[in-house]
């Protein structure tokens, strides 16, 4: 089985829709489960439930949450399409309301459904998503998506409110920045993985170690996404680019770039972000400083790290299409350009 | 048992917390699990999820809980104590949800979580309570509250986003005002008492009267808020009045006074509903207007019909100090002024 795929060139990006192909029947039966657990929105608000649902793109999560599944045994079963569904609109859910910006912010940010409709609107199609979600995974029979999930959004809150907390925060150590985005983003891979597992009829040590290849995998996406943030493509990356910068996150690229000075420049490097905070020209600024910096490369580094970490759990599985598919879109994680 | 409270003097307003001395003990033990599952939080997120908490004021859905479990028999369990609360924590989390405000609205109103921190804490504290009432629920043996109280959220989610999308229309009829109603406030309520004849032990009968109660209670509840909006006193409701007027909210206040307005005198009429969305004087002379017609006594009207329909699914039940608070309580929501 595992023959297929396993020449894939592993050193080069890339093409995620063409390696998801052997599960393209289970992404697609994802897809129409997401569909249904919508189906019954109103009228009023299925154009915006619709709209927001347009967001999900990679298809990533669903995609581990099916490879977990098949890896436990039991496969894509109909409970297993569900729970995928279910952690996409969770994820869809929290960026709709990721977007919910105060008075002051939108002028200078472009959003999604609260420019179409309005923060309130958004506040409402994320509430939905997520009742959606919660009602879905409340009508299966085994509580452990309904209690799992519901712990996992607590904890992704949790990173979120932390983030918001440490704004303009220049003195943010890595090991905070890490215990963040283990919050906000690594801890819905995990979930991914061990949901997909679980209703997959994994045993205990399955759920454990693809859940620890998803913890690590979340962790690398967010590190890379924090330095497409300053360095990407904006037409490649399809969103503004150095709107971290602007909006003081502190994040890992910018740590390591602070951290890179002496301490007689420190005041200089301090000033150059406040500037950052103040307008776009010293967003865009400090982003082309960073650029030539080394930081960035040093940033690519903690990701790989935290992949190799991930390719690492993998190690004790049996050979396998499904495993050679989770290390190539570790791989993507890694080399992804948007 | 029913001795000490059935001597209430019903035509006269009611204090709800002297009313509620018979049930204190309960209420208490409400407030307890509702602090406990809170307890969990991080500190970054306690401080604001405890100044969301402190909305809850008059604890009627508690309360209404607590005497629905007493009716169908098994009083107040732990399940039903953790039931009440979760209730109560959505109540809470659609209150900060509803303060989320669109930039243009930042100045005019006067609002809560997000005057604080932001409208992108709000929104953030409003999730948080979602997923711990979720998660409280998941964790019951039972699964009714997880999927009946899923169920509910969608419904009032369904009646704001309704209520949204007729902002300014003044064709609105009375039929598609209690439609939105009955989602985003009767059916809380509704829920609360449903819950707590459940967990309680009740027969599908009681929970259907007691749930079809819980209703009519809702829809007084919101019609008799929609005409406190409009002639209630400042001070005594504790909120800024005349708010539905300007943002163009059309209640029921609102649809019975342009209604009584023959068809010469219209348009007027109409300018006038325009100029209270255009100016804060506008939406004050508009409520003067009102208060000089006959359009609030018949909106009170409206409100004692839904009270009647609420005693008359009560009078099967055997008389019993609990029937009668339910009973009072009903008394209470018709007179109450704030």
């Amino acid at each position: 089985m595992s023959g297929s795929t396993s020449q894939a060139p592993r050193s080069l990006p890339v093409d995620i829709p063409a390696v998801l192909v052997p599960i393209a029947d289970d992404l697609d039966r994802v897809g129409e489960k997401f569909l249904e657990i919508l189906a019954d929105a109103s009228a009023e608000s299925r154009e915006m439930v619709r709209h927001a649902a347009r967001f999900n793109g990679k298809r990533l999560r669903p995609a581990l949450t099916c490879l977990a599944a098949r890896i436990a045994g039991a496969g894509v079963t109909e409970d297993v399409a569900s729970v995928a569904a279910i952690v996409e609109l969770i994820h869809t859910a929290t960026l709709v309301h990721d977007d919910i910006l105060d008075g002051a912010d939108v002028r200078r940010k472009v959003a999604t459904v609260n420019v179409e409709w309005g923060n309130h609107a958004a506040v409402l199609v994320g509430d939905v998503l997520f009742s959606k979600a919660y009602r879905a995974a409340a009508y299966l029979d085994d509580p452990f998506a309904s209690r799992f999930l519901a712990d996992t959004v607590g904890t992704v809150l949790e990173g979120e409110i932390h983030q918001d907390n440490v704004t303009r925060d220049t003195g943010l150590r890595e090991a905070e920045y890490l215990e963040i985005i283990r919050g906000k983003t690594a801890a819905l891979y995990e979930a991914a993985l061990v949901s997909g597992a679980h209703y997959g009829g994994g045993t205990e040590e399955i759920k454990s170690l693809l859940g620890r290849f998803g913890h690590h995998l979340g962790m690398a996406f967010q590190i890379i996404d924090d330095r497409l943030d300053v360095s990407g493509d904006e037409a490649t990356v399809g969103k503004s680019l150095g709107t971290d910068l602007s909006e003081g996150k502190m994040t890992l690229p910018l740590i390591r770039w602070l951290g890179d000075h002496p301490k007689a420049e420190r005041e200089a490097a301090l000033a150059q972000i406040r500037h950052a905070w103040s307008c776009e020209e010293g967003a865009q600024e400090l982003a082309r400083a960073m650029c030539q910096s080394g930081a960035l490369e040093r940033t690519d580094e903690a990701a790989r790290e935290q992949i190799e970490s991930a390719l690492g759990c993998l190690a004790d599985l049996p050979e396998s299409l499904e495993r050679t598919l989770l290390e190539t879109i570790a791989q993507f994680v890694l080399q992804r350009a948007n």
